[in-house]
């Protein structure tokens, strides 16, 4: 076979299809972010990033940045070797207990990402508790699938946030079958979120565990960044919940928070979790600092709300069709894959202003959108001249408004 | 069903089973290490680390933690987003520059981890090429099993290094069958090295692809710290080379280096790359600045191996039995898993030494082991300890020495 030539076919597949992705290369300003420049062909640019998901810019916070100096001339750039081998540092069970307490449970467990913590955590539990059921909502992310799909458990597709769709699958599985019931709070692409309380209630009825992807929702909702679970007051009833410190926390790695019982387990059983080095301690201390300090200080989440309104109220005055939905993620519909790659390209080229365009296979077709997400260090100006360059282009493409009167 | 008990009589099962890991819990001294202190349940000691993977020292390397203190100022902590949505920064595409150079190819891939590198690209390029079948040696890693695994391709398990074997099975195979021959260069709990030449001379008569996993070498091989192909001059035949940024480069991440085609189709169509957080700029240009140094500096790689002679000389002369092999890596056999742990926990309480034991299954019942990982950042003095503290533990547990002639 020649393998050369069947790689070039199928990545002129995907250009064919406009699915070819094309990555721009930044350089972020720190303590100037959302600034940064624009590594293009034919030369750097300033740009304002409106698709980050360092969502409160914590990765420029003062706090962060200090621990992780301060970890660096401590300790050095890597843990040196796997957590059982020499890998675990002071500042790696620190932070785990940092995030035991933020979600209220036992232990907590840090992955190398958030990808690796639902891949592993997913993939251990539904392999290893034999005859194992999982529940998995339609639109979780692919993190979760893959890991659900490497266990080779049995998996059961319920309709996305469908309560009745979840009950009847859940009703017809064997009553003494082991169960999980995998799904996210905030749906990244859509900005939904998932009514929790009432899925734990199908939980305890039918005896499942339940898994719940926060990645999108830690730092940003709950009197502590606990998530959309704490601010409901749920984390108690939740069997594992799940999170990230590359997004709101704005560094990288990802966990699991549950029984302690539960975290040993996965421990000691996931292949992902063991066979892996450890993430570098100054990743770990300025991870804890973004979660002590958000612990501490509200003052992030409610900016960020007012620029998400703020930018929601402009978009509606100029008839911009956008999403309703009650997180903070701002989905700008556009419906049409070379628009959308148009509009970014322009909002690039033209206005300095850098929102990725997402298209097929992330989001269904047709419903190819510019996903806004509008931080705590957005300026008033900022909001301005987005809204300005996306009413320009909004004319020049003649994509139909929405009638002033639907609002 | 009851999860928690389930969980419980697990961890019970592998505490009974001697397999329970505990991890010990350090803080490396930066420009002392090898010295860290070590957190016991009774107050924190200074210890010697002898099984760091950070095989030379560049954790603590001033050029890396000068390039990581500058990135963190220049763009501080994370990349906020997936390389698709603002991820990608300079200094990651610096990075991949650096790596496609390091080993002669057109281009880079990185990916958060070693890990995920070897997971997501092997996953992606068996499931992806319709038919193939991968050719794994059997004592290939956890993180490439895993990959060949997910990517439920037709798998054949060539007995270890065994190139009979190896040809015996891919002559059994359809012609015409797209193939893919998986193995590592050095083998880290054995020490022992591929025959990289032959195994690419069989990839050639079979019309398969290679690949390679140069995690415990790259850093520490060839002029240039390419590794194990680069030293034998076999770079060019190899298909695709696999490494991490966490070991000899002293941070963490980990990549493939490739044609362009590859690359690009794995950065494509690979899940564990695309759906997750880039990793943060800081580690980008850390990794960078001690693969560049390690490119042009070979006096580390010379210091390590004499260290490595030293102490295999001493170990000789206390008749200390270790594994012969050619590479950087000291397996002090112990052959059993109750005694490997004691010797490992009397290091570590009364001389200060942290070694950790390597018992089942990471490598097969009676071969466990203590791993000596000697560095250039290892003193005289450091081997003199060692070498004093192994001798009276030896003495102590009555383990045969080996006759001295037989050396
Ligand atoms: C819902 C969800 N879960 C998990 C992840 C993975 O987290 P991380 O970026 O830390 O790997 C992502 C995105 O990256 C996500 O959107
Ligand atoms: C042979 C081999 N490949 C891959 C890995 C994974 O690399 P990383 O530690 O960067 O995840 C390891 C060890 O961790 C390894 O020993």
């Amino acid at each position: 076979m020649d393998y050369q030539s069947y790689f070039r076919s199928r990545l002129t597949d995907l250009r064919g299809e406009g699915n070819y992705r094309v990555f721009a290369e930044l350089q972020r300003d720190c303590g100037g972010f959302p600034a940064a420049r624009h590594y293009a062909a034919d030369g750097a640019r300033d740009v304002t990033i409106w698709c980050s998901n360092d969502y409160l810019g914590m990765g420029q916070h003062p706090k962060v940045l200090a621990a992780m100096h301060a970890a660096l001339d401590r300790c050095g750039a890597g843990a040196g070797g796997t957590r059982n081998i020499s890998g675990t540092t002071h500042d790696h069970v620190l932070l785990e207990n940092e995030l035991a307490d933020l979600h209220g449970k036992q232990a907590a467990l840090l992955f190398t990402s958030g990808y690796v913590s639902n891949w592993a955590a997913l993939g251990t539990l539904a392999s290893q508790i034999p005859g194992c059921i999982v529940f998995s909502d339609a639109l979780n992310h692919a993190s979760m699938i893959e890991g659900i799909r490497h266990s080779r458990a049995q998996k059961v597709i319920w309709k996305h946030n469908d309560l009745d769709d979840l009950e009847a699958k859940l009703a017809a599985a064997p009553a003494d079958a082991p169960k999980l019931i995998a799904f996210e709070s905030v749906y990244s692409m859509d900005g939904d979120i998932a009514p929790i309380a009432e899925i734990c209630d199908l939980a305890d009825r039918y005896g499942a565990m339940t898994y719940l992807d926060e990645v999108h929702a830690v730092g940003l909702y709950g009197p502590r960044g606990g998530g959309v679970a704490e601010q409901e007051g749920l984390m108690h009833r939740l069997t594992v919940i799940e999170g990230t410190l590359g997004k709101a926390f704005g560094v990288v790695g990802g966990y699991i928070a549950a029984s302690a019982e539960l975290c040993d387990f996965v421990r000691s059983f996931a292949s992902g979790f063991i066979f892996t080095t450890a993430l570098p301690p100054a990743v770990a201390a300025g991870a804890a600092a973004s979660v002590r300090h958000l612990k501490e200080s509200a003052a992030e989440r409610e900016m960020q709300r007012q620029r998400v309104a703020e930018l929601r109220a402009r978009l509606d005055a100029l008839g911009i069709p956008h999403l309703p939905n009650p997180s903070h993620i701002i989905p700008v519909m556009v419906g049409d894959p070379v628009k959308c790659k148009f509009i970014s390209d322009t909002l690039m080229n033209e206005f300095g202003i850098y929102i990725q365009p997402i298209n097929y296979p992330t989001v269904p077709k047709g419903t190819e959108r510019l996903r806004i997400t509008p931080s705590p260090v957005h300026s008033a100006a900022d909001i301005d001249r987005l809204a300005e360059a996306l009413g320009e282009l909004w004319m020049r493409c003649q994509i139909a408004r929405r009638p002033m009167a639907a609002q």
